[in-house]
């Protein structure tokens, strides 16, 4: 990671915020936030204007730059990374440290009486938009859109929006064709009283219509939006992508939109009906519908039934996972031999793991850029290996590999923490710690009812005992072939901007996949996390209190856990029970398949690390 | 529990509704919450208005009375209660099930269109006020403030509001003089902005004034309002109740006025400078004040300075702890010897704590009804034995004891659940799984900034795994020789209506004190509930992540936990060294206390149900 300088860019941008030509006032601030129009978490390349103009490259951030100051808000995974990378124009605010301001106290602090502050209205939520606006406006300032975004006008050479191959998804793999999805759809416009539904959220639209690309990298969506009427069906996207097999595809029943017309087709054909809307679509999509006919919900119908995967989906998951797991045990399997001899670093690694997975049955791509590190950056949490500055795994050091794929018929996401020489006693306690967490969400039964972040102290608890913790969450939703991170479920229970994704105030359900993956990391030395996909499916228990049904998780990934990284003292008999079982189905499926398959010295090696504990 | 009958009394409040006298409209509906002008949670005989209108006499829920419609909520501790207790001309509204429509939901599917509803607006919290307001108003009706109470305008023989002897409490109890309490107050002030701060909850005047008196049974209150300002302190209360003592007791610091004049006051003085109110405020009284010069929060700063126990106070709870353990023990001796003979009732066993309680130094009351029930009545949570339908206490059956009380220095409240005879498989299964779950809490380690709820699935997770659960919090904050209830610390996760006074998004600190009371029952056939008050304080952790401190419990309960209800094949080898090391501390604290009393065969009855396990 390098510091960029950023001075001559801010000083562009400044003479552009006091330019006014974007808006109808001098700007003393604009925001930027790590954001697309359509509100995604991972960016194309076009998109990444945070990234740009301050030189932060973390997933997770806001950027605020007034005529004197520019800040970089991001969360606890990040503040390393962002040390590293910033210059010193900037100021770098921790969020979810107690004196951390939040954005908008920050920009009340320093903005003089009466300012303007502009932001892109594609690119910020509506729900962020007014509460900012509220936020401003106590202090007496104001809230502008600006009609082209700011940070575009000073990027030189930046690049140009993607337009991929959009393949489909059969039904076979879907598990349910474009025409039920709609039909679901228009049974809940009807029982929420609306005419109209807007999609915004890539994932939603890619879903909706069982079509897939990849505009953003290790995400199989397209840029596109959709709003679906009684009547009409209606998908906004470059109209030169629609291929013959797309044509097809959508049948008669689509009309295909240009993908800038999006607005103007709101502004005249919905915004005086009654239109379901997200608040996390942007300022710009809620506001094209006169504020008296938006129905407003956190989260869109799609977004809700997305996250239940039916049989066919899990089905898919399932082999997904277990072909993600033959390709893993051959990867950990090599790295147990060639480790010790010293040449490997973390690239190689990261490179030879790939390589593994793409052997596989329908590979498509990586979910997100491989973590692969060696000691001191597995504290790095969203570390990604820098080929310009490669470190070697060492075998005196803790290694960290958290890694997953698209499969054409589900999303794999799974961590393992791996010591190829002797691990010291603290490292071994600290991995107990994260261990013993892992099974306690693992294996937790509850009630019907129960949102996720209920659960995300069991993940927790054994860490505190210690008076250890890790800063981030314990598990967010998972697509099938579709993004890694997929709201509206996930289990936290703390307050960083990822409550507001992933754990919100959603029922688990069966069928949904949440990932496990409690942690900790110690800065400058190592880091470990333990992480699972999880199926969310009916659990039998003794008795139903009150009729209700109880739930329970089953491990969709089934890699071994490394049994000399833990002290066997700190565990329940109920946890080594866990642990057996669990390592038990990993040789009856995965083994399995290292037979079938011919991997004679991986199916041994596989034998050997699953071994009652 | 009898069933009331409600007919007549129904006919002339409807009478009254319509007649417009106390409103400018007749009333389609009035809303006659469980309170008092002071957000009371226990209310005086004349405030029972909620229970003389319906018949229910739980202490929580709410009546609705259209003109053709009576319906009353309450949460899950009182279904059975209710269905007992109301007639047929009540639609029984079961609070957290899923088909049960909020109170405003009713009301707008039940009314004409543009209708009035009445409520007295010192009996609803700003809060719940402007929630309805915005409720009603949306589907076109409108939410009226009554001149007087509708409810007592048909009340015959309402009783007189108490004006019970006031007494002070000490700084070597209180470990403040009001003095300082009321710098340290002014100090918040000064940092809010605010020129005036308005109490209006009874244990907060009661707390700040260090002053305690009888006028609701059970807490230690009386009636009154108190406004602070920079260079003045009023307190509100019928004048004659100050004597010389309490004259020279407030010195010339505090001016008393009468209570019926604070809306005059806050109208006269403050109604325009800034000030601060919390939300659990009166509608009357917030409403006192113009809007633009309101500060509200939800709790006022004596709430959240009182929740947090001084060492002085800290010292109070645990003298006053170890005494009722005295009692207990002595009282749940007893029990074991009397109840197989046969002649023990609900009544007389509770008659008989309290006889015990009497006779230890500074007993003051009991600090809410004790709850003692043999078998079917335990699974009535908030149950309370009646001498008109006294039953006995069976040694073949579960008996459940909820009880505690008030001491010059302390409130307690604990709960145990023994059997007298041989429990069945079922009973001890159940109960082992409570005692997992009390366990849970009660030694969970947690960093600073956690929140109570965040403990709850602690306390529930072990019942989960058998598919059972409990319908109430695991836990509520005691007061210091004040409300055995207080908020606003809690440790709920749930959604019931027990979460705004208890279970918000307070962060647990050293000195607070909350119950571990989670349950099991089973309708018809036993309760089973394990309680003791915990005192937050800091743990000594082998680490401290991230610079914080991690805290703890102490459980300041010190009464033996019945052995042969445990089945011992479900505790883990913590969880018996947890039971054993706090039998080990009740036979060193209370053990000593018995011995050193005289009580020689309890001491003898405390060795044997506490030996190691």
């Amino acid at each position: 990671m390098k510091t960029k300088d950023t001075t001559n860019t801010l000083l562009k941008l400044r003479k552009v915020m006091a330019s006014a030509i974007y808006t109808n006032h001098p700007l003393k601030a604009i925001i930027v936030p790590s954001s697309d129009a359509h509100q995604s978490e991972y960016l194309a390349e076009c998109d990444l204007r945070r990234s740009f103009i301050s030189g932060f490259t973390g997933s997770a951030g806001t950027a605020v730059i007034t005529q004197k100051e520019a800040a970089l808000w991001t969360d606890g995974r990040y503040f390393q990374q962002a040390e590293q990378e910033l210059d010193t124009n900037w100021i770098l605010m921790k969020m979810g440290l107690k004196d951390t301001p939040s954005i908008e106290d920050w920009l009340c602090s320093v903005l003089p009486e009466g300012s303007y502050v502009g932001v892109n209205p594609f690119l910020y939520s509506s729900s962020s938009w007014n509460k900012m606006k509220i936020a401003l406006e106590k202090q007496g300032h104001r809230l502008l859109e600006t009609t082209e975004d700011l940070v575009d006008q000073v990027w030189d050479n930046q690049p140009v929006a993607p337009a991929t191959s959009l393949v489909t998804v059969q039904e076979n793999v879907a598990g349910k064709t474009v025409r039920e999805k709609l039909n679901d759809l228009r049974q809940r416009m009807i029982k929420n009283g609306v005419n109209w539904l807007v999609l915004t959220a890539l994932d939603e639209v890619a879903w909706l219509y069982n079509m897939r690309a990849s505009d953003i990298e290790y995400n199989p969506v397209f840029f596109a939006y959709s709003v679906v009427g009684f009547n009409s069906t209606h998908l906004f996207i470059h109209q030169n992508r629609i291929t013959d097999e797309i044509k097809n595809h959508l049948t008669n029943d689509v009309t295909v939109h240009d993908y800038d017309s999006i607005i103007p087709f709101l502004e005249q054909n919905c915004s005086s009906e009654k239109t379901w809307l997200s608040t996390n679509s942007s300022h710009a999509i809620v506001s094209a519908i006169y504020q008296i006919y938006r129905v407003t919900t956190m989260y869109s119908p799609v977004s809700m039934t997305k996250c239940v995967k039916n049989p066919t989906e899990i089905n898919g998951m399932t082999v997904a996972n277990n072909r993600d797991a033959v390709a893993l045990c051959r990867y950990f399997h090599w790295m147990d031999m060639e480790v010790p001899k010293g040449n490997v670093t973390e690239c190689s690694a990261a490179a030879k793991s790939l390589e593994f997975r793409q052997q596989e049955d329908g590979f498509v791509s990586l979910s997100f850029a491989t973590i692969s590190s060696s000691g001191p950056t597995g504290s790095i949490i969203h570390y990604c290996p820098n080929k310009d500055d490669d470190k070697p795994v060492k075998a005196d050091q803790l290694y960290l590999c958290d890694s997953g794929a698209q499969y054409r018929n589900g999303t794999t996401d799974t961590t393992r923490t791996m010591h190829f020489g002797t691990p010291s006693q603290h490292e071994k306690d600290c991995f107990t710690r994260v261990l013993k967490g892992h099974i306690a969400l693992a294996s937790v039964v509850f009630p019907e009812g129960a949102k996720g972040f209920w659960l995300d102290t069991l993940a927790r608890m054994h860490l505190w005992k210690a008076g250890l913790d890790y800063r981030h969450g314990t598990g967010h939703g998972v697509g099938s072939f579709l993004n890694v991170h997929e709201g509206p479920v996930g289990c936290y229970i703390g307050n960083s901007s990822r409550v507001v994704p992933f754990a919100a105030e959603v029922d688990l359900k069966p069928g949904m996949v949440i990932t496990d993956e409690p942690g900790y990391y110690e800065d400058g030395k190592f880091g470990i996390r333990i992480e699972n996909a999880l199926l969310c499916k009916k659990a039998e228990t003794q008795h139903n209190f009150d009729g209700k049904e109880f739930y329970t998780f089953e491990s969709l990934a089934l890699i071994p856990i490394q049994q000399k990284m833990i002290d066997r003292s700190l565990l329940t008999e109920d946890e080594i029970s866990w642990l057996n079982a669990y390592h038990h189905r990993c040789r009856e499926v995965v083994g399995n398949m290292l037979k079938q398959r011919g991997y004679e010295a991986t199916f041994e090696w596989l034998m050997k690390e699953t071994q009652p504990f």
